[in-house]
């Protein structure tokens, strides 16, 4: 594999753009940043719209591939850089993980987006969109909780002893429950997992404030100033 | 592989129930219905809650497993029954090809389910109900279009000249779109793709006509009356 340059256009606070982040860090891979301002809405600029049609983050350049969707990027890291997996071997426990992964891409995060709480708002006004927010987020996590009472679940990662493609993305989707004041202490095996994930660096070295554009962030690995 | 019972719980009309109905007839497993009633609600029940916490169709029962979430039930069944392929070999091609479904189950399909719209009907109104699914499966599909003028398409199907993962979710979104009077018809690489499709027996075989309870539907494979 060529040690090309690894370029990823995101947002420092998008869920999908962490769950990339993290990837990236627990494979080791280098890569640069392309910010790309959500609230600004260059997304939806002719220049990103060539880029990704879809108008969204991210968008991770790589092997001279321009790659979009989260989860597809995910699995093209695990496919061209195996070690260390993000996935088990069985093809049962992988299916389990991938589910896990999908209940919170598929069910939550696309009800909370940026286009459809806007639109909720326009319909129906601001408290409406809080509380749609909250019930959205607090009723997809609840459900998470229950598919992890699996045998996969050996009270640390998502899906055993390692962080995988399942905690890629409920990670993030914590970040965002954080932010919009939704509580999952209540939530026995979540807890588990978001402290154990607290313990890995990739975690860390992926997370939102090491790149909010209002803060000071020199020295971070790529960051454009 | 031992020829065990093959069970799937879905809904005539899902969405994502139709991928997997596909997927199951594009590599010729036998299975039996469960039909689940998603407009009478059986699908928040503790029966079905215990098969999916989510509430959701479809279940896959196989090889001692059930499996939920639709695209994990497709890579399962691409891991263990590899032929014929719904992904291509080459990794970057793979990525294109999950992208292109995900563009589908993660931003039209969730935000136009049954739940959603029912609260947007409770906050707005049915017309409001009715604008916010058309724009919504309008924009995606507009969307998608672009991300099909790619070098994988050949003109026939969303990749290659065989049908795989992509067209598994595409071909129910354009039911759906169908259904809700949403023309694709201006799209030319969609139109390319659903009359592709047509010719291709396991998308009628899994056709949601084929399973609508109110029909007389005698001699469906593994259907219950």
């Amino acid at each position: 594999m060529a040690a090309a340059r690894v370029l990823l256009h995101d947002y420092w606070r998008s869920s999908a753009s962490f769950r990339v982040r993290i990837a990236l860090a627990l494979k080791g891979i280098a890569y640069e940043r392309a910010p790309v301002d959500l609230v600004a809405g260059v997304q939806h600029g002719a220049a990103h719209r060539a880029l990704n049609p879809q108008g969204l983050v991210p968008v991770l350049e790589i092997d001279g591939l321009r790659l979009t969707q989260s989860l597809a990027i995910l699995e093209y890291l695990e496919e061209t850089r195996p070690e260390p997996p993000l996935l088990p071997r069985d093809a049962g426990a992988r299916a389990h993980v991938r589910a896990l992964a999908l209940a919170i891409a598929c069910e939550i995060h696309p009800v909370s987006n940026l286009a459809v709480l806007a639109r909720v708002e326009r319909l129906a006004g601001s408290e409406a969109r809080a509380a749609w927010n909250r019930d959205n987020i607090a009723e997809g996590l609840a459900a998470f909780e229950q598919m992890l009472d699996h045998p996969g679940f050996a009270g640390r990662f998502c899906h055993g002893e390692q962080p995988g493609l399942a905690d890629c993305v409920l990670i993030p989707q914590l970040y965002n429950a954080a932010r919009w004041g939704v509580a999952f202490g209540h939530l026995p095996r979540i807890s588990v997992v978001a402290r154990a994930c607290e313990t890995v660096p990739a975690f860390a070295e992926a997370h939102p404030d090491k790149f909010d554009p209002s803060r000071e962030t020199k020295g971070i690995q790529g960051e454009k100033p």
